[in-house]
């Protein structure tokens, strides 16, 4: 039988973990029958490293990921757009455990290829609708009363090829656009407090000091919410990749608003209708209209182990583990389908569970070699739950390129390889 | 007057923010009188980086910090230890925010140096007083019901310098043996419940596959508690410095325990007494005999800005912020005082409050240009308080190295420079 365990029911299948040993290792383990005296008082063999003393400290200064690990990067698709200045790399979420993406791997997109900002020429402007106008360095801003925070960025492209037909088999580019780190700033709503915002202030204008000059307008109630404006990422500074020295955080809504290289801020009545929220950023919806400022990224959830590039070894028993997140909150449950979406099981959540943070879900499956869907389905804190494809495709059509939040399945084939396929 | 005001009057203080902005802005920086017509459409100056187009996305496969930021780095104390390779370095903690300590630059400490071992070559043996004996892969592990927690690892040598005077003038130095990071692995109680305990086992041992097999013991109810075999650190997999590919995590005990490189867990009825709990990690009291086993890292905090790194600029308003954390389970209360400890006022904490994490605290001050003596001190869960160095010399002399939790005092200079003091 194909399907999940119960909770706890791991710590009575010690047998099955014996064989998840016997099955997995090479011919050069020990299995469990090995004699004790052989395992007195080393495991098998003496490598190297045991023998030799290494290198000592800072013999990297700032250091970098094991020699093993080289396959673990950040990878484009090529065919996705005309130049990789204008474009996206995604994240290796197959390779990544926790919630924290490291700043290395963080996921890009660029309109006009990354800026690298020399920080003390950098000055941020806010102006427009305001009592004072104001220019400020990179010293000024970080002597603002400060605030952390844990939070996803999602590219509302994530999935976006995947609209017409599955065609990836990959989770790296079926999800990569997505990437979740702690944030140090400033609230914006207190740099616009120093400002004075006008009576007649709605909108705010942000712009990015790249070449695309990257500008997006957001209503000043999100604005006054928990926007921030951040120069910490993961502890240390933002990475050029994403808007060193400083770029807005716009929490749970789609990763371009959260404008990198932040170098200007302008208070308005009304919305600019810049070039990325026309020409980009809308959808295309059946009846030839197209939906414009679709900021909030819907709940949605995906299994990272197992996936394509994550096969499963052998029958036996696993523990499915994955990612869900929600762009109006915290994550409420997780299900997970055995059998494309016939039965759900609930997910155990690993706390702590954040607001507009990945969180991640886990739940044991005992798999008897035979063909299986997994699928997983997130309810958010409002009860919002993850569509199907099927249902995006009912209301919007198979024109957009944004917002795909549908349920993911993985096609489990007797071999243990994991596919990419879509459902009815 | 120097001391601070009041939580929540910042945004009433809008002169005084100006006044930083006039006081830290260059002659290059427009000032809020500029005119607004000038300010129309940019911050002065047209700079490089907003007139040609960037490099593309996968540039760096796996990212790296800015130029700008080639200070940021571990640095170590060279007279601190015969060889680098039995050494430690340090975290720039004057340059960091929040709470996650970026992989690149978690401390490191080596007892034979860093071993660089292969992941496919290693194996976990688990033996002594138990049912059945075994050798795992790490692909074994990995399969395993997983967690992931967000702890601290500090050194207990960490403040060891200054048992007897204040000597280092440095953040980085007097207390950078300490970084925090979001762990994944396994429950070591779930390997131990695999091999079966039994009933006379009561101590764990541990050891790395360094040259220097780290070896420590413990006692099995901490192992049975919260202790974790880890493979993941911030996401990604381990670094070399910390262990790759398994690392034991003891949440809250002296770093040294927390194994890298493990290999072994031997299970046994008295501890081993093994080099590095009899030559080293003891503490000579005055009556001439010595602690051992002393594992927790008792509460303790710092202000990590300003401090000697971060000096202050000028007479204005500021933020201090700092870092508080316990061993024992969560932080309840910061005090900040500006005066030396003469009076203390509430800090105000950063959620999410964590158990056994670092924690961050701020607190407004305005500095009137006059000396003064900044001073944090925690409350844990527990109720116990950060003690002064005074308190803990009149209990443990000064020939101990280790488990110098004390108040760290930063006295400030008319000039705004910061000097790492010891009061009475």
């Amino acid at each position: 039988m194909s399907g999940p365990i119960r909770q706890g029911h791991w710590h009575k299948s010690r047998r099955s973990i014996l064989r998840i040993g016997a099955a997995m290792a090479g011919g050069a383990v020990l299995g469990p029958a090995a004699g004790a005296a052989e395992m007195e008082n080393s495991p098998p063999g003496e490598p190297d490293w045991t023998k030799a003393i290494g290198a000592g400290v800072v013999d990297r200064p700032y250091g970098r990921p094991a020699e093993f690990e080289k396959d673990v990067i950040r990878r484009n698709v090529p065919w996705l757009t005309a130049t990789p200045e204008s474009s996206v790399s995604f994240t290796p979420l197959q390779s990544l455990d926790g919630i924290i993406t490291p700043n290395g791997l963080f996921f890009e997109r660029y309109h006009a290829g990354r800026a690298d900002v020399d920080p003390h020429q950098h000055r941020l402007l806010i102006h427009g609708l305001v009592e004072r106008p104001l220019v400020l360095t990179m010293d000024d801003i970080m002597r603002f009363p400060s605030v952390s925070r844990i939070h996803f960025i999602e590219c509302p492209a994530n999935g976006g090829m995947e609209w017409r037909e599955a065609q990836l088999n990959s989770l790296q580019f079926t999800h990569g656009m997505l990437s979740c780190a702690e944030w140090t700033g400033v609230k914006l709503s207190t740099l616009l407090d120093e400002v004075g915002l006008k009576k007649e202030a709605k909108w705010v204008m942000v712009e990015g000091a790249d070449a695309a000059r990257m500008n997006r307008s957001l209503p000043l109630e999100k604005c006054l919410d928990d926007c921030l404006v951040v120069y910490g990422q993961n502890g240390e500074a933002l990475r050029p990749e994403q808007g060193y020295p400083l770029r807005l955080l716009v929490p749970g809504w789609e990763g371009n608003v959260s404008v990198k290289w932040l170098r200007r801020i302008k208070i308005g009545d009304e919305p600019w209708f810049s070039r990325e929220e026309t020409s980009k950023y809308t959808e295309l919806m059946p009846d030839g209209k197209a939906r414009g400022f679709t900021w909030v990224n819907e709940a949605k959830s995906v299994i990272t182990s197992p996936c394509p590039e994550k096969p499963v070894a052998a029958p036996g028993l696993y523990e499915v583990r994955g990612l869900a997140w929600s762009g109006h909150g915290k994550v409420k449950a997780v299900d997970v389908s055995f059998d494309g979406g016939v039965n759900w099981h609930s997910a155990q959540l690993q706390e702590p569970i954040l607001s507009k943070a990945l969180t991640r879900f886990t739940i044991p499956w005992r798999w008897d070699g035979q063909p299986a869907l997994l699928e997983s389905r997130v309810v958010d804190e409002t009860g919002y739950v993850q569509p199907t494809i099927a249902e995006l495709r009912k209301v919007r059509g198979k024109n957009p390129i944004y917002h795909n939040n549908s349920i993911q399945t993985w096609q489990i084939k007797p071999d243990g390889k994991v596919f990419d396929v879509q459902l009815g």
